[in-house]
């Protein structure tokens, strides 16, 4: 092969980056094979310089300092495994550009704050900004939605992008845990962000599903709109009767484009149990693409872990040994237009959980409201009392969330209930 | 932009020919903008000049002969949508390789059969060769597989690649209608190819195994060793008592490297009701693939269809206009090594559907024919006698085909079973 070798300058050595070091110790024929040019290490960084890492890394230079490691001079990508969306990551991110080098991220934080700057740097200078490491672990779904289906207007991306999350509603669901039993099951495996609220408040996902939207829809990453809600209220009651009812609950992000402008929520959803979205159990993630050709496309894999995570960066790597210079996301950044958020607004039936005093009138009060609302109802179950309330459930037929809103604005007025409901929109799958 | 125009000549207006020209007129703006590059049609070429086809081909130069339109000095890329393994479509495509011109087609049969020798030819010429509509239409997974997980050794390629054999496996299952009746209704709402045996004798889905495989094990094509058996003779007796142990039966592709060579086979196969492969309804495709790094990734999706197949299209153009020059099969063409066919071996889980005749000790004998060969057993069922004989269902612990064979033989010498029983692998995924 006569042309040199690709150089790598990998900064953070945590389980991800070890991982990368591993595939390109051990697979270099591979990589060479496929892609035709020579895949190295020159330089690594991290905190700590004498940890074990289960991988020799006396063969490359030690940089104490990701900047520095970035502007080295044999190193031709930065690929950039830190995290944080300011502080090293991005530092390292931009001094690597402005010296003409490449970067392979698998920061969604960073690039959910800060895509679009480091997208039109890039662009400047001409270099590539890969990150399918940082949507959905190993499941390459970047490539999908830029690539493969880049003929598609895409209409809808969704995806259960939290294995955390889905790890403690399956448990919930499946072992009949608490909230707060199943937290703490995850957390004693280690399944938890030092930051827990990343996890489990939806943060991590929802940078997850600015960044497919931005793809998806042409426009600038708006992580700052997403409607977003954790699954901290998440109770083993609404997991049963949801189950009662057919449904699963998923921490569900949906991005939709819409007359109004882009609606992006991560919220706890309820789905039909037997679809792809509600058979997906555990750790694993799923990212379900919609565009006007293709119809509905389903992607499902690990969304975490050494060697999925490894395996996305590595496909970036060999993407820019195979010469594929593309867009950070998908189209020239300059002409990203700024997104229009809109409040999520599209009609969907949702579900209600009400706990009704016992008065009498008490049910067809809240009928009432529904319908002077203009809401109607699809399904109603009441139950026997607990204490001095009953459990309501009530499914309705799609509406929005401003007349669903109006109509517990008049319950709450009749008095009948004792506090407001729960409610979950149920995505349609 | 001052990049030229790139430039299609489409020898094929079928529903996809008529799908991709649409996208093109009513998508300029966004291919270009995503791409950087104008993408125009010059040239079309079909058998009748005359038909309508739902979009206006008047602003297209016209050719009778594929070959002459292959060639012109106004095209960049010959999109070869005419089907068939070799004659006007291999003729066409190898002229305009010769005429070092970039080839994309939808056309399995042509690469399963001429693949190798294509890719040869592509890259002599320093030509691309792209066939992301060729297998499961609009699911990316030729693109997954060559380059988002081009890092990973493959270790077992599968899949569900015929829409219309699960279509028919569907209704048999939810309709209850034999194999005939749902045949019959496949072919009434036009599902079937002319040669219906490329659907339901399995070849189609074969065509699409090889050619994964290929780029999976970085082998050389070889169609000619699939082990292949169609759904003809799948009865609704085996639909029902699969169902009622957890099972269901699909036509099921599977790709797997031993160390006894490759194994390739297409044939109706038990999967679990609730895994992703045993949950696809009608006409949807699914492919599953497994990599040292990523573990399990699923794809799922249309696999047929004017959109779906148009969608895949468009995708590998748009690749080609933006500067991807991959090699046909993920790898040099000329470093492909031949594929060392291996018969399926693999330890499996079967089931055996048993016409047991009416005389004392028979299924003694029968679990003795087992014993003896190794083979043991998981469940076992009989039924009530169904005039002289009683069907008998066994599911086998793992063990090769060979054990399971010689146990067969064996039965059939202790005269207590009417006829060979039906026997299906239990896959597991």
């Amino acid at each position: 092969m006569s042309t040199p070798p690709l150089r790598l300058g990998i900064a953070g050595l945590g389980t991800v980056g070890a991982g990368v070091v591993k595939i390109v110790r051990q697979k270099a024929a591979l990589l060479a094979e496929r892609t035709g040019r020579e895949i190295v290490i020159t330089a690594v960084s991290a905190r700590n310089r004498d940890k074990d890492r289960g991988v020799p890394m006396g063969d490359y230079a030690w940089e104490d300092d990701p900047v520095t490691l970035a502007t080295r001079d044999d190193v031709d990508i930065l690929v950039e495994l830190m995290g944080g969306s300011d502080g090293p990551a991005k530092a390292a991110t931009e001094a690597a550009i402005a010296a003409g080098k490449d970067v392979v991220t698998a920061n969604k934080a960073m690039l959910a704050h800060n895509g679009q700057a480091l997208a039109m740097q890039a662009e400047k200078a001409g270099t590539v900004l890969r990150f399918e490491a940082a949507v959905a672990g190993g499941i390459p779904v970047v490539k999908a939605l830029t690539e493969g289906l880049a003929g598609n207007e895409i209409t809808r991306v969704m995806g259960v992008m939290n294995g955390t999350c889905n790890y403690i509603l399956t448990r919930m669901e499946d072992g009949g845990l608490s909230y707060d039993a199943a937290f703490a099951e995850a957390d004693a495996l280690g399944y938890l962000e030092a930051d827990p609220d990343l996890d489990v408040g939806g943060i991590d996902a929802a940078h997850k599903l600015a960044i497919l939207s931005a793809i998806a829809f042409g426009t600038q990453v708006d992580f700052a709109s997403v409607e977003l809600e954790g699954i901290g209220a998440v109770s083993i009651d609404d997991i049963r009767q949801a189950a009662d009812m057919g449904y699963k609950i998923k921490l569900l992000g949906v991005a939709r484009m819409t007359g109004r402008g882009l609606e992006q929520s991560m919220a706890p959803c309820l789905v039909p149990a037997t679809s792809p979205l509600g058979q997906l159990q555990g750790g694993t993630n799923m990212v379900v693409i919609e565009g006007d050709q293709v119809g509905q496309v389903v992607l499902r894999g690990a969304g975490a872990g050494e060697g999925p995570t490894a395996s996305a960066v590595i496909g970036d790597v060999m993407d820019i040994a195979r010469g594929l210079r593309i867009s950070t996301f998908g189209q020239p950044a300059a002409r990203l237009a700024q997104a229009r958020p809109a409040k999520v607004a599209t009609p969907a039936p949702y579900y209600l959980r009400l706990a009704l005093l016992d008065k009498p009138g008490a049910l067809a009060k809240v009928a009432t409201a529904l319908g002077d609302a203009g809401v109607s109802i699809n399904r109603m179950r009441q139950y026997d009392h607990v204490a001095d309330t009953a459990p309501v459930l009530i499914v309705t037929h799609k509406t929005t969330r401003a007349a669903l809103d109006a109509s517990i604005e008049g319950m709450l007025q009749t008095g009948v209930v004792a506090r407001p409901p729960v409610v979950l929109r149920i995505e349609e799958v």
